[in-house]
């Protein structure tokens, strides 16, 4: 395993290599200080932690990782699902949400971490595409959803089942100094689209000005709209803001560990372990698949157990550097990718860009109106919900769509955690059952040659008093009980049998449980006056079943090497 | 689907099948008065609980079930899980565990029945031998470790971590009227199982009677510690006893619902139904394994969807007769086939001794001493702790003992629903890391055929732009990654390649993940002017791919029929 990937590239990178990241780097900087501070409110934490965790994490991750393009920070996912853990009635009731991050970015990471130990990299490729995109779907949702008070300047309704409460909460949503700068924000953001892009198409400026152009939007969004509130003095009352930001980098060490009372700290680190693992997973999941879209594009590979080391450091990295939880973002990394970065050096340089920002502007973030960062991620996540990729989905696999829109509904309706576990359970019970019936075919001789056939395709001598069945994969508990019925049916139809041959060409593997139904199927044999025998098992086969009394109890059935020996011993026999 | 099972055998019941079920009956019935009273004991309920679920459930499950022999009733695993669920401090707080009880009976039964109604039968073979062996030597350390205080006279200890509590606790272990007891029974209970059987064969007595007589042992001893106890008049301060058990058949209906506050009803069964869904688990699993052992004796045939119908119902009629949880007990059942039970008869005969039983002889049990019940668990449980199977486990598949070691000790340390949740979580883990590298192979033409191998076993022609990979097994998001980095390193090592062929001879299917990783593939291949073909696909797979634009996506790609008009055309045209 390559310890530093960065080494990959840095030896022979060069001066146009650089230039290429620097242009990059300053787009994804200029994507990123919105993002920063818009994904952290969204988790319901100060600003700082968006914006720390967009420092030192990068700076991890391109030490560390596979992907070249891949923009390591705060994430909106992420964010909704910190949010979600924070406000559990256990969680807040130890106040300190701050805190609470920390031990989260910290947890995430450990689990990260172990799960590189245990070379887990492979077990998450069990998160089926259709459940990925369904708890995508789902999350967006669920954060819009959440973004609609902040952008109509109220707070979330709390009103439980109760109608009037709703009736009142809606007719305190008027005309507003909130709903002006959002409505502007919308119309800013949605220019910034796709209609910019054409205008300066038309007006033939040079591709790369125009991208550097449109990925402007937010920053001039948030821009416009603080120095709307500064110059007409509306923040405090009437316009939420987003209230001051220290001043400086970060300070390092983990005293969040020692932020409350001791048995506090513990405590909390035990609630928020499974929503960490929730984190973890999803953050390495989403992270993945995004590298992997531009790996692919450029031919270059993304080593699942290295991102695991990388992501789990990225986001110790956090913890100690005072910043929320992190992974690779969707719409950074293709923005990244798309304005030229050849290597990690662009996020090195927006990293660098990010820390001048929280030393040099941090008084200027105050007065940035939360309404407008609620336009930003709102536009930001109206993507991600894609309800023509479930009917997509269903058309081509009904069991794949199915999976999708449970995991949706699972999420809106259960919960964000509840909703990817419904998915997961899904998806590897539908795939079980598939892999739990295996290929079998009772066999005869292909008159004249030494070459068994199936009977079913094959016009084949057959010997009435003996049975040969091919199984066509290692016999293991998922199958065994499929292969028993199998078993149990042939002999029912051929009651004359005398002799079964099982032939173990394809046979890798027996486990223990295929290994005590078959000593349970002899068993049931002999008590019925009849044998059962092996042909063709291969060798690590052979060694596994002469550790036990398997082949003592066959007696007085056999394990013949070849399938032609067997009927030469027991097909003429009778 | 049979729906009335029954009628299998009794359209052909004759009198010598009756006097065999009749013997095999009264046996069970003698084992099963004093079980029943025990397990309900074990489960921290009134012993009625215990014995009316040994009436009415049986005499469902011979109407619905598909085993001749399966003796369904109390057990004593799901006894220590119901101890477990009313022993929760949120469950134990509303108080009425009788009601919690019966709604876990009527919570398993409809669990059950929703199960059959998904025809999820086969999904419970996913419950590996090792980790059924596990889970059920850890359950049964449990149980031991519960009777012990009962043996000794004394209350379980509540001391958690306070080492002065346990030494004061053991001091109060002396030699006490319990004890006695305890010990006497103990002593006759050993002596009913192998002493008693070789000291009958010496004495030529025929062998149906020896069973017979060993199987007195547990009445046995209840009689005479009763005796002893009414005769010196021990009961109440001295000698722990059942306590009066009301006279007469249950009362039927669903008025459990009703017996406290509707809302603690409601909360009640929320609660419970994590509980109630491990014991329908677990009383299924136990019961199919139990039946298969002795319908595979027999050569007769168990549906596992009709047993999951039958336990269902037996659970709901235990509910509505005030009885706890059952499923079949595996040493009744040995008991009951070992006495020459030929049908389900034996059962409803012994469900009718239990009926007489309760009607005539409850007033007999108020005085059976616990400590004689905590003697028979401990004697019927013993057996249940395999030790030596981990190690056989381990010797023959290493993955297969950790599965079973970690499932006992998760048991022990976490909790019994953790420790069998922990292990299929390693099991299906482990299952999918295997099944997760399908075979692949580089293939080329054996020269002058028609024929195509893989190049590592035969000598081959092939052409150095071409490269033809044939995949042998279904294409899913289990498998996909594997696919991926196998033709990603192929293309690395063959870095003139212009036309990859993927030969789909195997392949009966494509998922959603997969499809939509080969069209990514597919995109990275003509990023870098390579094409992608496909050859030799099933009908089936090309109707799904009909449905999507993949194949309009493939161009200049192609579908070729046979993987030799894919040679002709692409090998020959550089």
């Amino acid at each position: 395993m390559r310890i530093l990937p960065i080494s990959d590239w840095l030896t022979t990178y060069s001066g146009q290599d650089f230039r290429d990241d620097l242009f990059a780097g300053i787009i994804t900087a200029i994507l990123l200080v919105p993002q920063g501070i818009a994904y952290a409110i969204l988790a319901g934490l100060p600003p700082q932690l968006g914006l720390y965790a967009s420092i030192l994490p990068p700076v991890l991750y391109a030490l560390l990782g596979t992907s070249r393009t891949l923009s390591v920070g705060p994430v909106s996912i992420a964010a909704i699902m910190i949010a979600v853990a924070l406000t559990a009635p256990e969680v807040s009731a130890l106040g300190n949400p701050v805190q609470s991050a920390l031990i989260l970015s910290a947890e995430s990471g450990l689990i990260l971490l172990l799960m590189a130990l245990m070379r887990m990299g492979g077990l998450v490729n069990f998160i089926s595409h259709p459940v990925l995109a369904g708890f995508t779907s789902g999350a967006a949702l669920l954060i819009m959803a959440s973004q609609i008070p902040q952008l109509a300047g109220l707070k979330s309704p709390s009103c439980g089942i109760d109608v009037a409460c709703y009736n009142e909460y809606f007719s305190g949503v008027t005309i507003n100094a909130t709903v002006f700068i959002s409505t502007g924000a919308l119309a800013l953001l949605l220019f910034f689209g796709k209609p910019i892009t054409s205008v300066l198409k038309k007006l033939h400026v040079k591709p790369s000005l125009i991208t550097a152009i449109s990925k402007c939007g937010p920053l001039l969004t948030v821009v416009l709209a603080t120095t709307a509130v500064s110059y007409f003095n509306l923040s405090g009352q009437l316009i939420a803001v987003v209230g001051s930001v220290p001043s400086g980098f970060p300070e390092l060490g983990i005293g969040f560990l020692s932020e409350s009372l001791p048995q506090n700290t513990w405590e909390r680190a035990r609630l928020l372990l499974p929503d960490a693992a929730f984190i973890a997973l999803i953050a390495y999941v989403e992270s993945v698949a995004i590298a992997k879209v531009t790996a692919n594009l450029r031919g270059e590979k993304i080593s699942p157990n290295q991102e695991l080391i990388a992501l789990g450091a990225a986001n110790i990295a956090a913890a100690v550097s005072g910043g929320m939880p992190v992974a690779g973002g969707f719409s950074r990394t293709m923005v990244n990718f798309s304005a030229g970065a050849r290597t990690q050096m662009a996020m090195l340089i927006a990293a660098s860009i990010l820390g001048l920002a929280v030393i040099f502007f941090s008084p200027w973030f105050a007065n940035i109106p939360k309404s407008a960062l609620a336009a930003i991620i709102l536009v930001a996540i109206f993507r991600l919900v894609r309800i023509k990729h479930i009917i997509h989905t269903w058309r081509y696999d009904r069991g794949d769509g199915m999976a999708e829109l449970a995991t949706l509904l699972g999420v809106l309706i259960l919960g964000i955690e509840e909703g990817i576990t419904l998915g997961i359970i899904l998806t590897i019970g539908s795939h079980l059952r598939k892999t739990s019936h295996p290929h079998i075919a009772v066999v005869g001789r292909i008159p004249d040659t030494e070459h068994f056939r199936n009977i079913k395709r094959h016009s084949v001598e057959t010997w009435h008093h003996l049975l040969l069945v091919r199984i066509d994969e290692s016999i293991t508990f998922a199958n065994i009980s499929y292969i028993e019925d199998y078993l149990g049916a042939e002999l029912r139809r051929q009651p004359n049998t005398k002799h079964v041959v099982l032939i173990f060409t394809s046979v890798s593997d027996i486990d223990t449980t295929a290994l005590e139904a078959l000593e349970q199927f002899n068993h049931s044999l002999q008590a019925a006056g009849k044998t059962l025998n092996i042909s063709e098992a291969k060798g690590p086969v052979m060694d596994k079943l002469e550790k036990t009394d398997f082949l003592a109890q066959l007696k007085p059935g056999k394990v013949f090497f070849r399938t032609e020996d067997a009927v030469k011993e027991l097909g003429y026999m009778a």
